[in-house]
């Protein structure tokens, strides 16, 4: 059928749907969703089920449009005079092309009111659709810029959304039923994730992140199967962390014009990521593998989807992400292929714990027939300990180092953990189980902070209810200082107060943990707390290992005298107790279960213990191989 | 390196192990071989080993060119009176662009003389370069028409061999070191072979079949890992057989342009069987996958070599044909790839039993990590009748039939199992174990069989003593008549005498064998033999059940009266005893056995048995499944 065909098909079961008296004037595909125009967007609001009807009747995402749009500054009036004054807006954006008017509010939920009475309302009164985003309750740079860069390239957006649209509806040509995965990186190692899923219709990524201290550390992006890139229907991203997301703006480089799908979070926690790995790239090395240009391709290229939604991203596949309990907007990619014909879940990286900030990784899910598993820890001794030790042992170290007068250097890398360290302290101070001294936050951690207070829906419900129902933000507890200057650092290092730093790089090579280590290191009286995996060859690792000099630049040398403490257990990863548990959980049992993103032992021992203990056909692939799944 | 400074390189070196006075004016790739064009072809020639040693030292094919060229006219004279008369020289065709004169003989034996002395004599005294081919006993017009098509395009085939030649010495540029083979067909099935071997710097196809009686007949050359088809390094054939070869001719459709390689039978063979494979395609549907053109692309662009002949097709790719046992040519295509970085061989179809036309396929390689071995005959009941047990039963048959005055009717495929049964048929006549009555042989069976008689080379060492030292050629025997027409078919339907009709098609859907059955069925006193395995829904399978009408056309009926037999064991594939004990005699072991060409029964319990008895690691793929080799 041609897409023409397809809309106006639509458009009849719409139109057989609608209630007489509204009239649709239009339908048409933006992206993975359907967009209906209509003279009577009030009308529309004022059936609250219609759309609900609607998407689960055609399976589509569905959005209203209004043909007629109210003069944006009397809508604006309207807006404010609507919306309890309590939401705290902040801004008002219009855009005429979409329709849409994106209201920053600091409680979003008041906006959108109980089941989205106040966004109904906000619709009838002006004819706008409203798009509701948080205000930043700590300013984010990066949310800020991402938001102004989006606003000023809306036009080739919405250009790019149709022509996506038009793609993801397009006829299934292919009389062939099949689908393959091929891995391209990220197998009996951990790094460089890349796989690619095909099937007769179409060819999606999942993933294209770097090695971490690899010169080899790319995906196997040269081999034919993917070419010509703008072949891919579609690049699909499981969290920001650089393994997994690292090199997406290089297919922008290398001709990829087509989508890139993401939570919201993960969106805005890469694209600061990546800009971040630009400049510590160019430090290293001469050769820069793309520039911001690029990282500015991909968010013109970006489509974010919530937990939950069922979206179609290709003529035969739908793409849902479920958490991961990892990171921040951490995501099981789950795509269903076909009529019905297969379902295979990426993991990403996955915590099947619950964490202070997020609850475990999803093990239900509607059909299951294949799961590709990290198995980061999946060797039969990763055990690690759990997070109330691992807190208890923390707290401990400060108490000692406090009471003594000292302060605490923690490194550590700055989305994930950070944070996990931070509300572990700021809640041991609340009840009182370590005193009360400054936290420091420095380096990326405050920004990647920043972001995490952007959305707080990604947390889990303890953490929700603590700030939305208890009105106790712990991000936003006292203890915590940002420090942004040089001249701070050395305030904090010359004070005679006790105090907490919590700073990049997590593995001592470079960064403003440097300077906190050349000021503090002489001093047996502080301390320098692990709280994360240090790779050999680190300075961090130098450090675990008892090394009393540590070079600083060619000449000189830190003498290392200050206290050296691991603390274990605040990993994002499922440890093999976890892992295994996850399996034994996982609703449907999957037939096949692929297990990567661990070294060659643990993703071989992983997958031959899942074989033994529940019979489920195992592979801990290698890199370049292609995987028949039906 | 630039091809020129390689080829500089190479000149230096030959120069330097020349003796003095004589002098190399060029080298030049063309195709697989190096070529030197020297002044002195005679003075190269008298130096019986010094060809051998360059070959040995540059480890490249040499072959030596003259630059100035004797008269052809006194050339031939010269020639003729080189040769000793018995050689029967049938032909002398000089091609000044070569410098290559091809002498056509009965005996090409005598043309090159012990040790290749004549032919040595031959270049010393004209200076052209002696090619030696067989003129067939039996006149093939296949053989002939290929003959005369590549003399015609000599031209373009210089030009191709050296863009080829230059191809396949360029520089290796990648660093890294892998090898993956994908499955394009034939796995869980019989047919449609094809396996597509890679590495960074080349990509090698391994056969290009269709699938029998079946419209989704072609392998899946439709996935990314072909593309473009130019691409491709090499497509290697390991037999003529279609299941194996019919889609080569559509590779050039599709744009390739490359090289075909196979031993000089299969390319005969292979030619014959396309052609036929178009007229019944074209028979059966109104949609011809490529036409006549095409399959003269393929011979145009096809390069021979004969087994044991180690050949550069790619930067990094050696390779050796051995036999295979299967059919005429037929051979394991073994792959060094890298330097030393891993051996691979693809068995294609093989008998591991000595049968009266081949040796058992070859077991013995200088190295070898993994095989692709075919599991027709995989499964732990698929046993065969020893070729004795099957050659008795056929006598007796035979007898029966004779004795009571009747017709034996033997439908067979044109190429392997009618030369067995055929030889069957002339030694049981010659010891007098059989009566002598006449055996005719119609359709495509005169022509393979006419083209067997051009390569007796690859028949066993039995039969070429039997040929060559005993002057006896069994194709030859008196008992054996050509049917041309239809005609001479009723005069043989007519005539009282009892005889057996050896004709296509093997499985009795059309072909001549049909014109026999209407005239020979009624009459009881007549048989039809089963030689062959008949399929699932074909006129033969039909009457093997018990049919006793089978419909000709619309209209008509035939009545089956007369008695059927089926003789199982003149099958050109290992049974499953043999599979075993191959991989038992595999020198060295194989690290890797992947089990093909079987249905999914045979090859798993193909797979599964090799594990258990000889603990080697083994898999039977899927389609569209890429394995990581190195
Ligand atoms: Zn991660
Ligand atoms: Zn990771
Ligand atoms: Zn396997
Ligand atoms: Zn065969
Ligand atoms: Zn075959």
């Amino acid at each position: 059928m041609l897409i023409e065909d397809r809309l106006k098909d639509l458009k009849a079961k719409i139109d057989a749907k609608v209630p007489a008296g509204i009239k649709v004037s239009e339908v048409e595909f933006e992206g993975p969703e359907l967009v209906i125009y209509t003279d009577d967007p009030k009308k529309f609001a004022d059936e609250a089920d219609l759309i609900k009807i609607l998407a689960r009747e055609l399976r589509k995402r569905i959005v209203v449009r209004p043909n007629i749009l109210e003069d944006p500054e009397i809508a604006a009036d309207k807006v404010n005079n609507v919306v309890p004054e309590d939401a705290g807006i902040t801004d008002l954006f219009f855009d005429p092309d979409t329709g849409e008017v994106l209201i920053e509010a600091e409680k979003p939920g008041v906006v959108i009111g109980k089941n989205g009475t106040t966004l109904r309302d906000i619709t009838k009164e002006i004819g706008w659709t409203p798009k509701v985003v948080r205000t930043p309750p700590i300013e984010s740079s990066t949310v800020k810029q991402t938001r102004q860069y989006l606003r000023a390239v809306k036009d080739e957006r919405k250009e790019f959304l149709r022509t996506i649209g038009r793609r993801i509806h397009r006829d299934i040509t292919s009389k062939d039923k099949w689908l393959r995965v091929t891995t391209l990186g990220c197998c009996r190692e951990v790094g460089r994730a890349a796989f690619l899923m095909s099937t007769p219709e179409s060819k999606i990524l999942i993933d294209c992140g770097e090695k971490p201290g690899n010169n080899d550390g790319y995906p196997y992006l040269y081999v034919p199967e993917i070419y010509p890139l703008n072949s891919l229907d579609a690049v699909v991203i499981t969290h920001a962390h650089l393994d997994h997301c690292a090199l997406v703006p290089l297919l922008y480089k290398y001709g990829y014009e087509g989508p890139v799908y993401s939570t919201p979070a993960t969106r805005d926690l890469s694209v600061m990521l990546q800009l971040d790995y630009l400049d510590v790239v160019a430090n290293e090395t001469s050769k820069v593998p793309y520039s911001s240009k690029e990282v500015q391709q991909y968010l013109k290229h970006s489509i974010t989807l919530n937990y939950g939604s069922v979206t179609d991203i290709a003529p035969d596949v739908k793409l849902t992400y479920h958490n991961a309990g990892h990171i921040l907007g951490s995501a099981i990619a789950h795509f269903h292929v076909g009529d019905g014909l297969y379902n295979i879940a990426f993991t990403g990286d996955f915590n099947y714990a619950k964490s202070r900030l997020f609850g475990p990784a999803t093990s239900q899910f509607p059909r299951l027939e294949a799961v590709f598993m990290e198995s980061t820890y999946g060797g039969s001794n990763d055990m690690q300990p759990s997070r109330k030790d691992a807190e208890e042992k923390l707290y401990e170290a400060v108490n000692d180092t406090v009471n003594r007068g000292g302060k605490i250097i923690i490194p550590a890398f700055a989305v994930g953990r950070s944070q996990e360290v931070m509300l572990a302290l700021e809640e041991g101070m609340r009840l009182e189980k370590i005193p009360k001294v400054k936290v420091y936050l420095d380096g990326m951690i405050k920004e990647a902070t920043a972001i995490h207070t952007t959305y707080p829906e990604y947390l889990n419900p303890d953490l929700r209810k603590l700030i939305f129902q208890d009105g106790m933000n712990p991000f936003l507890a006292d203890c915590f200082e940002q420090v942004d200057s040089s001249s701070k650092r050395g305030d904090i290092i010359g004070s005679g107060d006790p105090c907490v730093i919590i700073t990049t790089s997590g593995m001592l090579n470079g960064g403003p943990v440097m300077e906190y280590l050349y000021g503090l290191a002489q001093d047996e009286k502080n301390m320098l707390i692990f709280v994360g995996y240090q790779a050999d060859g680190t300075t961090g690792r130098r450090i675990q290992k008892g090394w009393k000099e540590i070079p600083l630049g060619r000449r000189e040398t830190i003498n290392i005298n200050l206290e050296i403490k691991t603390v274990d257990g605040f990993s994002g990863h499922s440890d093999r107790k976890q892992l295994m548990a996850y399996v034994n959980h996982l609703n449907p049992r999957p037939e096949k279960i692929f297990t990567i993103h661990g070294d060659e032992k643990s993703a071989i021992d992983l997958a031959s213990s899942i074989y033994k203990r529940y019979k489920i056909e195992t592979h801990a692939p290698r890199n370049l191989e292609t995987y028949r799944m039906v």
